[in-house]
């Protein structure tokens, strides 16, 4: 009876079968490249455990207690602070909302700027939780062909060419989800020089930024915009502790205005006591040391995986190499589902997320995401050795692989 | 340049000169009757010091992590169990949605439901949340008049009537923000029949139930739904700490998947740490004990406001007498605007939200709400002795309350 009074938006949104079976490994013992967990091991929780003690010591009354929309003062300052340091931006404290994780800052984009039928424009693939977010609000998703430096600039105009109208353009230019590639310095140029001729506000996600492996930290796109068409996410989540919920916006502030609005609509302020409680913790901490702790372990466990893939996958089997992040990226030759290939690995006791749901118009079925931070080494060679297993026997006398095999170019992935 | 790109939904968003000029007060000493923040001296931070000690001793990992949408499972089935006991509804821990304050909520059930240009029946005057979480979707708010018993059955039917096509019925039944009123049982029963007989959702939103200073408590409405119409909204906000962002949704399986899809794209999940810190600090504290304080506390700020408010005011001024809650409202002799009243009581030192703000459709300037639960009651009695000064130097001369006097009926609300 109350279905239908459900608004048209519903139509478009769906569960994910997907996450419904990766729910059905939880409690078994399935090495999981499937979700996007960070290291547990690592999380601060001694000097979190100090840091609540002298929070609650000190200002229990105001930790405890209503905040404003726009988030904690002294953590506003210190975020923009390390933006400035990090990416080049030149931010104050006063352009950042906090945001109950960075995915409700794509909720509240969405919100500001996206009517039913409006284009944006996306990497291919793109962020699931960016469709997620967005698809409430039924724009229509326009892809661009992306290289291991970024989106190919003359596919973007081609793109621009045809919704000139576009809203937004999506990316994610640092060891990207899922693909785990990272922008070039030049595309981020020619991206910020298009976006400003055009007049098309840059969503600019960098969750991932602070865990590079190797290579040097690349400027954001958000200090090379005069304009304030870009609009920035980051987040506690990758380099801290995700079960805090502390991401964040940055913008120019007629936009960090109007998200502010749209905040305080739809959560009233991000809790009190999670924000003065990183700020606490980070006033005593060296945030390098842990991000080099984070950046040592990740990195160890993205070359197990590489190693791996490299010994037990068939040359015909392609992947990113990514310089930081949590994930890589698996290409499987044309013809092999990803999605049957985990039915199997279910059963092989390993868990992966198939590649099409980060493509918002479908498609690419036989592509696959891995994540390497939430795995010991030796699990991560296990987990692989089980995926070519199970690969082996989805493909055994299909002739999928051998198809391949005839007609592979050389793979830049390898 | 980028606002050219915003939604059309922009155009009705606005911020609030009422919460900006209250926004200057917060660093003088002013008597603020204006928020709706609970007492903090009588929130548990000795508790919840030692409950976030063993929370992290033993359980660190898990609670910095990621987790499920659908909340942290112990704690939905605690909160199920107590709305059981007290509401007299039949639900699982499986029919609660955790989510990052009840404001939340709000934003999700208008998700679900909204189209543009949709009825959406409420309470006049309503929550002034709830007008801002729906306005992003554009509904038209159809006011009914309200009483001391709840809505006018009659006016409603007459809406319901000219709007057969109403999506939601927005109540707020216990202690409501801001009239301070509570729905008699026979108008909770007659909406229920008229909400089944029409097959239009309810959504029942009881922040302040639990804070009942005389009388028995009465059943929610979702108690009395046998087809599954009612979503129901709580919160630990007023019982506990508003600085942890902990409400809840209630509803049928269906329904409550629905949310919890819209809000993984909202904030992927409610903090978990918060949850369960929370969760830790329940298992050992009586928080039947912990609400009587609250209640005694609040109690006597009510009985001081009352006493005040007879003493210092004209008769013309009427006003509620709330059994419970955080608010009581004020209508002022009709003429007198409380928008001027509140920028000379700013001068006097003292701060309510004029009335206004809380009808959807505008009007009612002559109105006020003001907050008993956040000054001691010899402030709370300073604070009525200005306003009252205020008053009448606003209305010295202007005829206003002598008109009023003249065509004064018996006020129900003395």
């Amino acid at each position: 009876m109350i279905t239908g009074k459900y608004a048209r938006r519903m139509a478009s949104i769906r569960g994910s079968d997907i996450r419904e079976l990766l729910k059905l490994t939880e409690n078994r013992d399935v090495i999981s490249m499937g979700g996007g967990l960070p290291a547990p091991e690592l999380f601060p929780v001694e000097e979190l455990r100090g840091a609540a003690d002298r929070l609650l010591t000190r200002s229990g009354r105001i930790a405890l207690q209503y905040s404003s929309t726009e988030g904690y003062a002294p953590l506003r300052g210190r975020i923009a602070e390390r933006m400035n340091l990090r990416w080049g931006t030149h931010l104050g404290g006063d352009q950042i909302l906090m945001t109950t994780g960075s995915q409700q800052g794509l909720d509240l984009i969405g919100k500001l700027f996206l009517d039913e039928g409006d284009a944006v424009i996306c990497e291919s693939p793109t962020y699931i939780g960016a469709i997620t977010a967005w698809n409430v609000f039924c724009p229509e998703w326009v892809e661009v062909q992306t290289d291991d430096e970024g989106m190919r600039i003359e596919h973007l105009e081609e793109r621009l060419d045809a919704r000139p109208d576009a809203k937004l353009i999506y990316i994610v230019p640092n060891f990207q989800n899922p693909s785990g590639r990272t922008w070039s310095i030049e595309r981020r140029w020619r991206l910020m020089e298009l976006a400003v001729r055009r007049g098309i506000p840059v969503v600019e996600d960098n969750p991932y930024g602070e865990v590079r492996f190797e290579g040097e930290h690349l400027p954001a796109l958000m200090s090379m915009d005069e304009k304030g068409l870009v609009v920035g996410l980051g987040t506690y989540s990758k380099v801290f502790a995700p079960g805090l919920r502390l991401g964040w916006v940055a913008a120019e502030p007629g936009t960090l205005g109007k998200l502010t609005l749209l905040k305080q609509g739809a959560d009233l302020h991000t809790g009190t006591f999670d924000q003065m409680l990183a700020f606490e913790y980070l006033e005593k901490a060296d945030l390098d040391e842990r991000i080099g702790q984070i950046i040592e372990t990740y990195r160890a466990r993205r070359d197990a995986m590489i190693r791996a893939l490299e010994r037990e996958m068939p040359a015909e089997v392609r992947f990113t190499r990514p310089a930081g992040g949590l994930f890589l990226w698996v290409e499987l030759p044309a013809g092999i589902d990803a999605r049957l290939l985990l039915r199997r690995c279910l059963d092989e006791g390993v868990a992966f997320v198939p590649g099409s749901g980060f493509f918002p118009n479908g498609g690419h079925e036989n592509t696959m995401r891995l994540n390497f931070s939430n795995a010991s080494p030796e699990r991560i060679e296990e987990g692989i050795r089980r995926l070519a297993r199970a690969l082996g026997e989805l493909t055994k006398g299909s002739g999928a692989i051998d198809a391949a095999v005839a007609q592979a170019d050389p793979s830049p992935g390898r």
